[in-house]
Order: structure tokens, then sequence, then C-alpha cells
């Protein structure tokens, strides 16, 4: 997407380092974060300077290749490809600023590095690499991307060595970028002149290393000149609706408005909602999805007003190996999202307040799982399916 | 309620001037306001100073009297009855203290004032009175104890002078109070040993003259000895279940836990709600009832999990002139308040902050409307009854 005319990815890996739009500071502010070593690149992830689950995916394929140039006894020829110079396409972000900051938590190199150089991936090093591996995964434990791209890319890097797997976690991003494009091309055929569309957390942009999912089909819809609205729930308590989906829309110049998540039913009753598109982190073999938390209270609302429901994601989001969605842990987050805010007084000056009541507990559970039953379709970069298990593992048998 | 070992009124009248404990510095700041004229007392409901069904009620009350005593050419004996030495059990606060701010916005008394001292409700000052009580009116358009104290203290001014008008706003405060605490001896028998309880917004001690009708519910139930947890909604975007709820149960010692309004229906599915209990703005003959926005989600969701949901509220909300819930309207208030969030850093320091996207609009109902069908009984003052026209046709003969 550009911003300020500039063509930015959310999220690339150059050398060593992964390059990350600062999700937590925006809307307020752009910048660009550099991750240089896999712990680096987790802290990014579990604090959610990238956030998304195509980000997560690709920034957990990133973390990965990291581990094994860190671990890599023999040294590491940066750049093998040429992927700094956007052959694969997801180069084409600006080089680093100077001014770009750098995470001050460095890493050492493994210990056993240099130990055995007869036996990289012998059991010294493959404890790092595995022992990175959990670390890596333990990052957001419901994000089914995160999972895919670290197993794509340790699997690379121990058949083939460090350049095989810095190449793998190119490649996932590269992917990711198209198969948001691709899920937009099908979806946006779904959007018509004239209509209400809402959409909840931010499945966009900044989700994915381009286009999106659930924003993706808005974007490309609006890019095809279709007149619509876009609802961008608010999203407590992250408010990735009302700060990133919402800073997207401002960004394109799509017309909409920040629905305070507790309107829904009132908007869905009056009438003027005509599609809810969500994203997910993690799909069920009977379409079963995890996706933000307020997801699931969304589509049994929209399921009494007849509304259709569309899930879009990419089709790494599927995990064939769960039944449905009971299998799907809930990560629990801090309770202090839920009581403090962050955000910049009248002068731009930023603060964190609290904003709730002082020695009051909370809950943050950040995901919940929307039944097959309510959905009315899962957008895929494979084409649009029912949540139903076997149209799910026919798409699978395409592949 | 006690605050700090001493039992206040959220609202009461003493002389020409109404005392307010000012709801928009809770939970950080426990202080008084001050309302000298019915000006005051209108700008102080429509900010939010005071809050809550009932409260509202009796600062509606309250204005009109003042408008009265603005008005009246003959001047005002200001405690005729002794209400402020507590003989209604409504004058019980503390006496105003030195420090109490004073509304900056005086009104001058009505032009009329004087001009026919043998025609006191003639048509110059029937103007002013009617003009005021339009501009109380106003001042909220969704609540119904507003219209209704409104038009007792109009009445019995109209007929039998400023004194009467007085002494009508006075009873309606302390019907309220006694009102919250019989909604709140009928609705805890509801509460067993070992309940979750799930409210939403604050029908709290503050959001009534006294103990509240939802919270009345807990708050005596919790006196009986029961051991319950209860779930705060934080009800976005002004947070009064986050805020005020949350500290009415911090300063009770109530077990409880803030919940997002996005984790309502994670929430009940994992069987962890027994009961809902929901306060009331406004209640159609046939029970459609009108609360705070995100009720009526609430409502669909406990539907899908079969767990009660119960509407507390004294009878005063139930208007008999509308037939069904399609004839409330809804008030829109400012987008501002989905935007910005005034809290204190960790310093003690206030700041209001931008929370979403700069040139983003949003949407800002105040209230929806939950259809009959979905609650399970309405805990009134006189009893608990069920949503049903000819139930509540009954209630009403048995007045």
């Amino acid at each position: 997407m550009k911003v300020n005319d500039i063509h930015y990815l959310t999220i690339r890996m150059e050398g060593s380092s992964v390059f990350m739009v600062e999700q937590n500071k925006l809307p307020f502010e752009f910048s660009i974060f550099e991750a240089r070593t896999y712990k680096d690149t987790c802290m990014a992830i579990s604090t959610m300077i990238t956030r998304g689950a195509g980000a997560i995916g690709a920034a957990g394929g990133f973390a990965m290749a990291q581990a094994f140039m860190e671990n890599d006894p023999f040294g590491f020829d940066s750049d093998p490809f040429g992927y700094a110079q956007g052959s694969h396409g997801v180069g084409e972000g600006p080089q680093a600023e100077p001014g770009v900051p750098r995470a001050e938590s460095g890493v050492p190199r493994a210990e056993s590095r240099g130990t055995n150089p007869h036996d990289p991936f012998g059991s010294a090093q493959g404890s790092y690499l595995q022992q990175a591996r959990e670390e890596i995964r333990s990052t957001r434990p419901t994000a089914q991307n995160l999972f895919y791209a670290i197993d794509r890319v340790y699997k690379a890097g121990i058949a083939d060595g460090t350049d095989a797997a810095v190449a793998e976690a190119q490649k996932i991003a590269a992917e990711n970028a198209e198969e948001g494009r691709t899920i937009g091309m099908y979806g946006r055929e779904l959007i018509k002149d004239g209509m209400k569309v809402m959409t909840h957390c931010n499945a966009g942009w900044l989700g994915f290393v381009d286009y999106g999912t659930a924003v993706s089909v808005i974007h490309l819809a609006h890019e095809q000149g279709k007149k619509f609205f876009v609802w961008a729930d608010e999203t407590r308590p992250r408010s990735q609706g009302a700060r990133l989906t919402a800073w997207e829309l401002v960004n394109a110049g799509i017309d909409h408005a920040i629905v305070p998540d507790n309107a829904g039913a009132w908007l869905m009753e009056k009438g003027d909602v005509d599609m809810i598109i969500v994203g997910a982190d993690r799909i069920a073999a009977n379409g079963d999805t995890a996706n933000k938390i307020g997801t699931f209270e969304k589509a049994i609302v929209a399921k009494r007003f007849n509304i259709p429901f569309y899930v879009a994601a990419p089709f790494s989001t599927f995990d064939m190996s769960i039944p449905d969605g009971s299998h799907i842990p809930i990560e629990q987050r801090s309770e202090d999202e839920v009581h403090y805010q962050t955000g910049p007084d009248s002068k731009g000056v930023m603060h964190t307040i609290r904003v709730s009541a002082p020695g009051s507990k909370a809950i943050n559970p950040a995901f919940d799982v929307t039944p097959a039953e309510l959905i009315t379709g899962i957008i895929t970069d494979k084409g649009i399916v029912k949540p139903e298990t076997n149209a799910i593992a026919a798409l699978f048998n395409r592949k």
C-alpha cells in the first residue's frame, strides 16, 4: 500500500534484520521498527509492533530464518538471491533510513557456535534452533499462520541450510502479499454499489505483508471505482478497528465511520449493514473460525438479521489437524490492555491513561471462535468456499 | 451508599441548589457539583455530570422546581418543609462543603419576573416555565424518568405554586431512593451462592438517588452475605461499567472483573455467566426496553445460550403511551465520546487523548431497544413481571 506516495510492505527482511511498520504507534505516527535478532522479532510479535495473521506469519518465518543465521557457524551471505533488490516482490519497501530505531535487546550468538564446524546442525545447534522455534511459536499461541511459517522455514533450513531457510522465509512473505491480492480479487465481486460493509478488527494491509484479507476486499473494490460505505468496528480493547482499519481507510480515501462495538445490533436491526467481512487467525477443518474477540458476537447478531457474514483468509490459515474450533486455545492477554489506553493529547503529546476503576481486575481474551454455522462463506486465495468439512477438504485436494 | 464511611445520595436539592456526585470525575475522584439554576442542572444532565435513569429523573424534577423558584415573583421559602434537614430521607447527604464547585453559568431571572405580580402563572411566566420544561426535556431525549419527573413537578407547581413544585421534586427523589431499595429486595432472591452475574453499563447507586436498580440487586444480595461474582461490561464508549459499576463494586467490596464488551459471547459460551441484569431508560407497554447501547446485543447472545436476562427498573420507567419499542427515539451523542478518552496518567495527572484514527468519523447511538421476547423478566419496585402487555397492564392496574 502507498503511504505518502511510497509503496510500503508492512514487513520485510533485509540482511539479518526484519523491518516492520510500528503498528503500536499508528494511527498517530507512521514509522519503521528494525528487529536485528530472532528474539527482537519475537518481542515485536508479542508486543504487537507487528500484528495481524499474515504479518505474524511472515514475522515468524523471518524470526526462524534469523535464528538459523544467528546459529550458522559458517556465516551467512545476507542476500544470496538478491531479495533486497525486490526480485521477489517483497523488497519494494524503502531502504532502512538511518533514523530507523533498532531493538535494544540484542541476543548473543548461540553458545554452541563453532564448537563443531563439521556438524552445523548437530545436537547442540539443533537444540538452539528447536528452542528458538518453540520461543517463536509461543509469542502468539492462536496464530495458525505463525506455526505454518515457522515449520516451513525450519524444515527448509534443516534440510538445506541457512540460505534455504532465508529463501523460504522470503518466499512465505511474497506468497502472503500475493494471497492478499488474490483474496481481494475474489471477494470484491461480493461488494455492490451502495452497500454498507462492516468489518471487525484489522484484517487489512497492516495485518499482512500487503493488501490484507477482509480489508483487501474493500481496498480492491474501491480501486474498481465502486461506491460503498464501510463500518469499522472499534474492536476494544486494543481498538485495531478504530486505530488501524480506520487509518487505512482514511489513507485510501474510502468512506467510513467507526462503530462502537456495542452498536452492532442497533446498526444491523436498522438495515444499515449489508455484509460483514472479517479476517481469521485459525480455521478448523469444519470451518469454525478463530478471530479477534467480538467476532463471535457479531456473527450471532448477523444471523438474527440474516446478514451475510464472510471470513476472508489465506489458505494457510486452515488447520486441517483440528476437526473443529473446540481445539483452538484462546490466548489470554494482559488485563492492562483493558485498563489503559495510549494516545496523543490535543498538542500531540502521547500519554497512557487509566480508563477503568482503580482496584478492579479485567479479563482480556484475545480471540473467540465463531462456529461454521454462522459463517456464509470463506474467501480464500483459492476461491470462496462454504464452511463445511467436505468443501474445505475439496479445496485442500485441489492444491 | 457509604463512601469513606459517610452516607451519600447521588443527587439532592437544598435551597435552590442541586448537589450532585460529579460522575464524570469518577472513578478517579469523588466530588460534589453544585447547580444553582435550572440551566446549570440542564447542563449537568446533558454533559452527564449526573447520569443514569433515576438520577436523571430526580435531576429533571429538581431542575423544573428550580425554574419555578427562578420564575416566582413572590420569592421562595427555600426550605418550607425542612427537607434540608433530611425529614424526607433525601437530605442525608453531607452539607455542601465550602470547596464544592459551583456552576459558572448563572441564569438571569425570567425577564417577566414581577411584571404582573397578580398573575404569577399567567402567560408570560407560563411561557417561561413551558420553555424551561422543553429545555429540561431536551437534555436527554430517551429518558422516560426525566419526562415523568418534569411533568409531575410542572403540574404540582402550576396547580399549587412554587412550594408545591419543590415539595413534589423532593418527593420524587425520595421515592426513587425507596424504589431502588425495593427493586433490590425483590431481585436479590434471584441471586444464589456461587453464581456469576453479568451487568451492562451502570444501573447502580450512581444512576439513582440511592441503591440503583440492576446493581441494587447486587448490593443487597451482597449485604445478605451471598457469595457470587460480578462481570461488569466495560460499556464503551463512555465505559460506565469499567468506570462507575466497577468503582461501586470496589467500594462495596464485591468480587468482580471488567469484561471488554466484545468478550460477552466468549464468556457466555464457556458457561461463565449464570444471569444478566441490566437497567432500563424506558420500557414500552409490551416490555420492549430501551437501555444503554449494547444491551440488545447482549440479550441476543444470552438468548442463544439460554441465559436468563433480567431488566431492573422502577415502575416510572414504563411508558404505557407507546405500544412497543419502535416508538422510542434513540439519542445520538457526540462522536467525540468515541474518539477521545479521559483519565489519569501514572502520576495522577488527567489527560484527554485521541484513541482513534485522526480524520475518521464515528457514530454514537446512546441506546438500543431490546425486544421483550429476549427478556426473562422485569424486576420492578412492585415485583417481578413478565415482559408481556397483559402482565404489565395488570401491574399498572394494581397501582
